[in-house]
């Protein structure tokens, strides 16, 4: 999260604003948190030029949950949906999927170790579809779609989890957008839903009521406790954005961020990154060392430098740089900067 | 939420014990937090004497949520559940369970304006029963059971989210307990479920995954990212709690708190309390002005004084003063102040 976010959270957090008490404390239904709650919902709509035909729905249980909410919601009678599968967290969705409908997966690029996103030509759609599903960056694998598919008239949906907000987004071009925002938003448990709303009000019998999106939209999230702080916290971070310059503004910083990272990488063959060029995720940089039984010797040198969490998911091994919108630049030169150090000791 | 609490979050917000990084931006599976969320459960354990047979839980989405997980999960394939209906969350949960089975209403106070919890006596619970459940604090109603029912070999349920570690109890009591953190725990948005292991594994076949508590359960709650700072809120609380000497001595200092409160209230006739002495609530204590048509005098007064959330609940009306585990002594005691003071010149 961005330091200045957490900064202005701490200063705020006994006593915001002189309410004479904490966010935490606040009713979710009194006139503060209502403000900070409408407020978070119009900086988002903002940055992410989210048309009126939309709800922005701050709901909670994770991508995760809505792994189920997406079906549960959008099958709308229909008993098949496609699934494009790039990686874990696909296969995550398409196995939650798959208790509530058909599942197609159109396209998948297993078959090369999910070291690519597969050409729309390839896709194989189903005419029948309720809906089609995909994950836009791949947080495990480092593998982010640099365009957005083109599903006619069946709404497109996308979990953003791990890149929403680093670039610029049409949402007029997807059905559903869902993102849990412990990536770019602010902290765990808090899960944001972008929906046309056209495509509501038909949940299967079984949806719980706070996985009801309609119900949810009629009910400004509210239908019960939202988790009030998580929202606060958004909301500071979308300010953040803004005054950034926006998604336009941050998209750049981003692109610089990972340029250095895998113009680096691809310069020397001591590290390597296995994902095709041009489907490389600008968040997650995952690499490997030529030598694996370096790897803990690098960790070890990482983090007295402070460069934490470059562990590599355990599913994959190897090292992961996770370079998140808060991630400043310097950040990602340190980062190469010890790279190289350690290539020349041990290379 | 105890300012305690909140000072302590608010000097490790950003940089939590020299870890160079906030609670919000660790890894879940990193050892810090994984410290933090074993710690939390270890002191939630000692401060509730929870047996060993009993799963500790640490969920999302709100008790509202769980009004549909407790059916999903414990009712193993029966097809009907007992719920007494003592109020309006009472009801919510019933609505939610009539999406998964038969209800059968054992109970209910509705006839008298939910202003008793019926005797058990005359409950007539249902010899195929997957579980009974009750809501053992009603936030709005401002009723509170002060005796455990016995439900014999039908496991009893009992959704405590308002006055959770107001007291002590005895979990074996219990098939399963949850509670929204909001009240006594934390920050909106943490579920903590105790329930009897036993009892887990039988969850229907639309559970989404996150909700499914033998899963979570199997996980360390930690099947998807929980949400980590609420977890680290928690935890303080917990602490917090067993440095004031645990359940039985916030007990005493609730007892105290009510006792004031509900004694200056019979002591006079311009306010009223409608609820049965023996049930009345520590925790939520509702009462009523005489003449209406001055509680806006009242709340605005009050509010000069920083005494704040004092409007009773939109579907009620009146006052209501929530007098939870981090409300003070000193907190009452100038409530009961002010309306004497005000009862003298508008009386």
């Amino acid at each position: 999260m961005p330091v200045e976010v957490l900064e202005r959270a701490k200063w705020e957090l006994v006593n915001w604003h002189e309410a004479g008490m904490s966010v935490m404390e606040m009713s979710h239904r009194g006139a503060e948190f209502v403000r900070i709650a409408a407020e978070a919902e119009a900086d988002l709509r903002k940055l992410a030029s989210i048309p009126k035909n939309y709800k922005v729905l701050f709901l909670q249980g994770g991508a995760t949950m809505h792994f189920a909410g997406v079906p549960m919601n959008l099958l709308r009678g229909g008993r098949k949906a496609d699934y494009v599968n790039t990686g874990e967290w696909s296969k995550k969705a398409i196995a939650e999927a798959r208790k509530f409908c058909e599942v197609n997966v159109a396209a998948s690029s297993e078959d090369r170790n999910f070291s690519y996103v597969p050409k729309q030509p390839t896709w194989k759609l189903s005419a029948d579809a309720a809906y089609v599903h995909v994950c836009t960056n791949e947080t495990i694998g480092g593998l982010e779609f640099h365009w957005t598919p083109d599903t006619g008239r069946v709404p497109l949906v996308a979990d953003m989890s791990s890149h929403i907000l680093s670039r610029p987004l049409d949402v007029a071009r997807f059905g559903l957008i869902y993102a849990g925002a412990q990536k770019n938003i602010g902290p765990a448990g808090l899960v944001v839903v972008i929906v046309r709303e056209d495509l509501l009000g038909h949940a299967l019998p079984g949806t719980p009521n706070v996985l009801n999106y309609k119900l949810m939209a009629d009910a400004d999230s509210m239908l019960n406790t939202p988790p009030t702080f998580s929202v606060y916290l958004a909301g500071l971070t979308f300010k953040w954005l803004l005054e950034k310059g926006g998604l336009a503004a941050i998209e750049k910083v981003n692109v610089k961020k990972a340029g250095l990272l895998y113009g680096y990488i691809d310069s020397q063959d001591f590290y390597a990154n296995p994902i095709a060029k041009e489907d490389r995720s600008r968040m997650n940089v995952p690499f490997t060392l030529r030598d694996a039984s370096l790897d803990a010797k690098f960790l070890e040198g990482a983090e007295t430098r402070g460069l934490s969490q470059l562990k590599g998911h355990r599913s994959v091994g190897g090292m992961r740089a996770s370079i998140y919108n808060a991630m400043p630049l310097e950040g990602v030169e340190a980062l190469v900067e010890y790279m190289e150090e350690f290539r020349k000791k041990n290379g």
